[in-house]
């Protein structure tokens, strides 16, 4: 059985747009971003805060220009990989009439905001994200 | 006979910054922008316009903080691919003592901005990025 | 009689956050413009678009925290003064609670940008404005 | 006896730039971020931490386009009154020739990021802002 995929939609700001008249490369990676953070806490895990995990690798291929006029993005979230430190997220940037702007994946880390330092998931973060994989 | 990489410094902002104290990951993104716009200038080429190109891909490994006491980041270009419409970088984001802060790669591509559309690169590109290659 | 004033929400980002766990100042006047690009779409006359507009003067007081756990921000638009090249617009950043977290002003120049420099204000945007005028 | 302006020199950043070709009018705002925090560093003081202050009030007048191929602009910093809590700096934002391409003023004012409240400023933040005064 594959859970339903979580979705969050994005209203494009005007500061997105750059010189060329589309969304900047560095702002697809902010709508990841608010993507992933609203995933987490959809979770609802309470180790599982926004700010309890880091980044530690993006791949994004770009496929469509995102623009103004477009108003907002879906960003697609799915559960890849669970690891004992990491999470392996799946990603679609998504146009209003669901043309791919861009596809990747992220890397997160459970992160120790007070030593700065990796830790391991907790078993809440495990049963949550099993809960999500597909 | 390896050409010397190229190498951009970023003055860091403070609005790189998040609320983890770091340097936010999309901010990274914006080094990387900064870094391929200095490289393409350096190229002397006049079809090498910054605007001339399009991010297609970028993959980056986060290794370490980057935090606004450093002041400064480096950014290395090199170029690792030619093809016929794109070009592959490889990059790392450098912490002033040298320390790898990101590690990746972008791929680009010509950009027709008139036909909002891929474009050949030119024989004047592929002579300068020859000298550049490694 | 009074024109109902009008409003626009702002989702927040992680990004508009910084190390002091509060929205960055600077992405204050992000919000302004969003709402004043909202305002003039809102006006619906053809001269009007967004991008035929410059900001010549912004002056805002900073009265309390925004923090991403309030979610989003309301940013009211105020006509406060229609001139012949220029529009003086009243603002508040309202929490969701309706807490003025910011209170301020813009003077929007209409823009040429074949030109590049100010234009006459035209008749339609006259009298949609007055149409908003307090 | 009249102490020398602070003077901060930006690089301009891709991401800087709008839609319109310009510097958006958010981004001078980080520019005199960044020229506050360098001006507080350089007072020398210990109390007077970039980070022990947050931003009052802005007024800032647009004058002219900031565009990509300035490369830089200069902040000036000048310090136009000092209060019991607060301090008021006057700000050029220069294109490299002189040219002002914006004016303003910034009130800052202390802050205790523990108490998330304004603090008085120090006797050794007094006499450091003594020696810059006009």
């Amino acid at each position: 059985m594959t859970s339903p995929e979580f979705r969050r939609t994005i209203t494009l700001r005007r500061r997105d747009m750059d010189e060329l008249g589309h969304a900047n490369q560095a702002a697809y990676h902010e709508f990841l971003e608010e993507a992933r953070a609203a995933f987490i806490a959809d979770l609802g895990v309470p180790d599982a805060r926004p700010d309890a995990y880091v980044l530690a690798r993006v791949e994004l291929d770009y496929r469509r220009e995102v623009r103004l006029a477009h108003g907002t993005v879906d960003v697609v979230v799915r559960v890849e990989r669970v690891g004992g430190r990491s999470l392996t997220l799946g990603h679609d940037v998504l146009q209003p009439d669901g043309t791919v702007a861009a596809t990747g994946r992220t890397v997160i880390v459970g992160w120790d905001g007070e030593g700065r330092c990796a830790r391991d998931l907790t078993p809440g973060e495990h049963a949550a994200l099993a809960a999500h994989a597909t």
